[in-house]
């Protein structure tokens, strides 16, 4: 039934019956948390084989020629650039291999651009302002690492089919202290939507006022599908592509991590992009590093040899998280689906679900949500300077609590998005 | 004989017979290398236990009661803290626990000075000028860190006590574009000298213009001695500690690493430090990374869980590495010590001999080298900009070589030094 249709005395008779509920629940002493993209235990024990799976009697020398326990080989083991350039259809020199994140990959692209530029351009650190596009809500280390760096941020929303091309379109061609947009173009985070074709062609052929401007493309989900079947996943076409297509090869780095593939703290990761992409960021790199751990590089190609073993490895992931996923659905769907209060997206993949309350009612959902020791995404993360002009998207991560304990917090969250809605409809009765 | 007391014709003589000899290498088709200081195979499989030394069965909670696997503990875990501790006689708040390489730890510290300032002082990619002083012959990635952040190198001259700090103390107090300082405080990259207990009080007895002025102590070496012998081992005063007791406290970054303790591609760094820089530090590493790898802390400190297990698995290291260094001065002594052409250093530790051949004579010297296949650090690289005014430092790289290699590579390098040198003096003759 919907709230909005309930009388005042309806409402507040609802109300009286949720804070008891609410009250009952601060005696559980519960300490849960939806608040991270974090893989489960569960998840994280599908890759053990992989930390013993070099040992004395592997081969040291790989086809670099040099030993994987030494100095050298800056840009990434030849056999970890074949791995990426598979998983993401380009060719291994358009890759480099970074260390155990994609985002201190991200943050230090931003970095060199900011203290040497890019391609020989002017370092940001020069200009009075730089200016990045953030597609809202997004994910908060992007707006974090903008932040940072002192780049003013400019809301771009989003659709069910990504950003808005048109507002897109418009700000990158006139205004060269643009520099930059984030996308995270598969599975989104947080609201776990798919980039239609039309939108990464148009993004492809953009036609950008700054010659330093570049689509960071962060592909964290490139192949974190919940469901098996085809028709049940994500397509996106091949960025990098249809950049070179339009003669805009220059205008694209497609970061990617197995974070989410084997171990979140201990993975590699990979950035894909021109040939002068490449140029430019090792010889950058040269200044920072000898090179990243080749040995944890081996180590996630002998355990994930090609996109077929990616691929399923990947699929025993989504055995874990699927159910997450359609517990946590199911609870909204029965208890919110009608209450007219409330929506929020039903990814085929990814780490998140997007929820929007009530316009003014996130915060307070998240701050009683916290009161109960049930740890929400703080309300706002999801917008750039942690202010979302509606104070209404809440990000839910349905992937570290048990199922168990993931109902147990659904069934709360539930109860906070109640009271919280009927407050504020009770402002207007 | 010293050659400066030959007459002509005998030089022309000794030249011609040298000459031949040099001639002789070309056919041999060598490529040896004695240009970086990189482990050796032997050095390696000193650390093969470590690959495999976490497995199904390795508990993956820590003291910190979070998942090695997993995102989180940005500073590092407890048990690595404690190992560096240890190493370096501070407490574990003091410590930050960083990636593979302490390089990319010296670059992103001054790399956050750069974008953020330290301490909330102005950032330096705000100020005009930015000074660093550099002992010198030093570390080239060093100078290529300050080049890349276009900070004006300073050289300051050294002795067997370390650098002149007279001149330091002057240029520190003095002139607030005087940032930073660069030190190899333990067998110093490349003279191998420690610096002596009044160069390291008065380093943290200066009393510098700039709040923001920093000791950048790479204490790469700090138990890398090549003699088990108490009195053939370098001691070196804690300059943590030092700086405490001159309420010094937040002005040096003391670095280390397991690079050439492990693996030099795959070890893990550590800064000490005060516990204010310590928090200024993390809260800026945050925009960067979520934590750096666990696993690889956790099969660090299983693998050497103290300074004992350190001390004992360096003891390894020096069986392989001395009878190098005494092979090349060896040559060296016999080939060179009464000719008066060159001069050269004989480190305790470490990974360098120090040459300094007849001024105008080092580019000369490496570049024949290389043309029969020998290949040296560069002529200049020991000094800022790749500029050594004397044109007479040479490093020379001993560990990576086997014996027979070094011998063969030494053998015609001294070769080089005495057509060199000829040449020079036949210039005046």
């Amino acid at each position: 039934m919907s709230y909005s249709t309930m009388t005042k005395e309806e409402l507040l008779q609802l109300r009286e019956q949720l804070a008891a509920e609410y009250e009952e629940t601060k005696g559980l002493g519960l300490n849960l948390s939806m608040a991270r993209g974090k893989p489960s235990k569960e998840q994280l024990d599908l890759s053990m084989p992989m930390l013993n799976i070099i040992d004395q009697n592997t081969p040291m020398v790989g086809e670099d020629g040099m030993d994987f326990r030494n100095y050298g080989v800056l840009s990434g083991i030849k056999e970890a650039k074949r791995l990426f350039a598979e998983l993401l259809d380009v060719k291994p020199e358009n890759i480099v291999i970074y260390g155990s994140a994609s985002l201190m990959l991200m943050y230090d692209t931003i970095s060199r651009a900011f203290i040497r530029g890019i391609l020989g351009s002017t370092p940001w650190s020069k200009l009075d302002k730089v200016k990045f596009l953030c597609p809202v809500p997004g994910y908060d280390r992007h707006f974090t690492i903008c932040e940072f760096f002192g780049i003013e941020m400019i809301n771009i929303p989003m659709d069910e089919n990504g950003p808005d091309m048109d507002m897109i379109e418009e700000l990158v061609s006139t205004d060269p202290a643009v520099k930059g947009v984030w996308c995270v173009p598969m599975y989104s985070n947080p609201t776990g939507i798919v980039y239609s074709d039309e939108v990464v062609r148009r993004f492809a052929a953009l036609k950008p006022a700054a010659e330093d401007f570049r689509i960071y493309w962060d592909n964290a989900y490139c192949i974190h599908h919940l469901y098996a079947e085809p028709e049940k996943q994500g397509k996106l076409l091949n960025i990098v592509k249809e950049c070179e297509k339009n003669g805009n090869e220059d205008m694209v780095y497609e970061f990617c991590s197995t974070s989410k593939i084997t171990f979140a703290g201990a993975g590699i990761s990979a950035v894909a992009t021109s040939k002068k992409n490449v140029e430019d960021i090792v010889s950058m790199m040269n200044a920072q590093i000898i090179s990243h751990d080749k040995l944890n590089q081996l180590r996630h190609v002998m355990f994930l040899p090609n996109v077929e073993a990616l691929n399923a490895h990947m699929m025993k992931h989504a055995d874990i998280m699927r159910p997450k996923f359609e517990a946590v659905l199911e609870m909204l769907d029965k208890e919110l689906g009608d209450a007219g209060i409330a929506s929020w997206t039903r990814p085929l993949g990814g780490y998140f679900i997007s929820f929007d309350a009530m316009e003014g009612c996130a915060k307070r959902i998240v701050e009683m949500c916290k009161n109960v020791g049930i740890v929400m995404t703080g309300a706002g993360a999801t917008y750039p300077y942690g202010k979302d002009p509606h104070d209404s998207n809440i990000r839910i991560a349905p992937s570290f609590p048990s199922e168990k304990e993931l109902v147990d917090a659904c069934r709360i969250f539930i109860i906070c998005v109640k009271i919280a809605s009927i407050d504020k409809i009770l402002e207007t009765k």
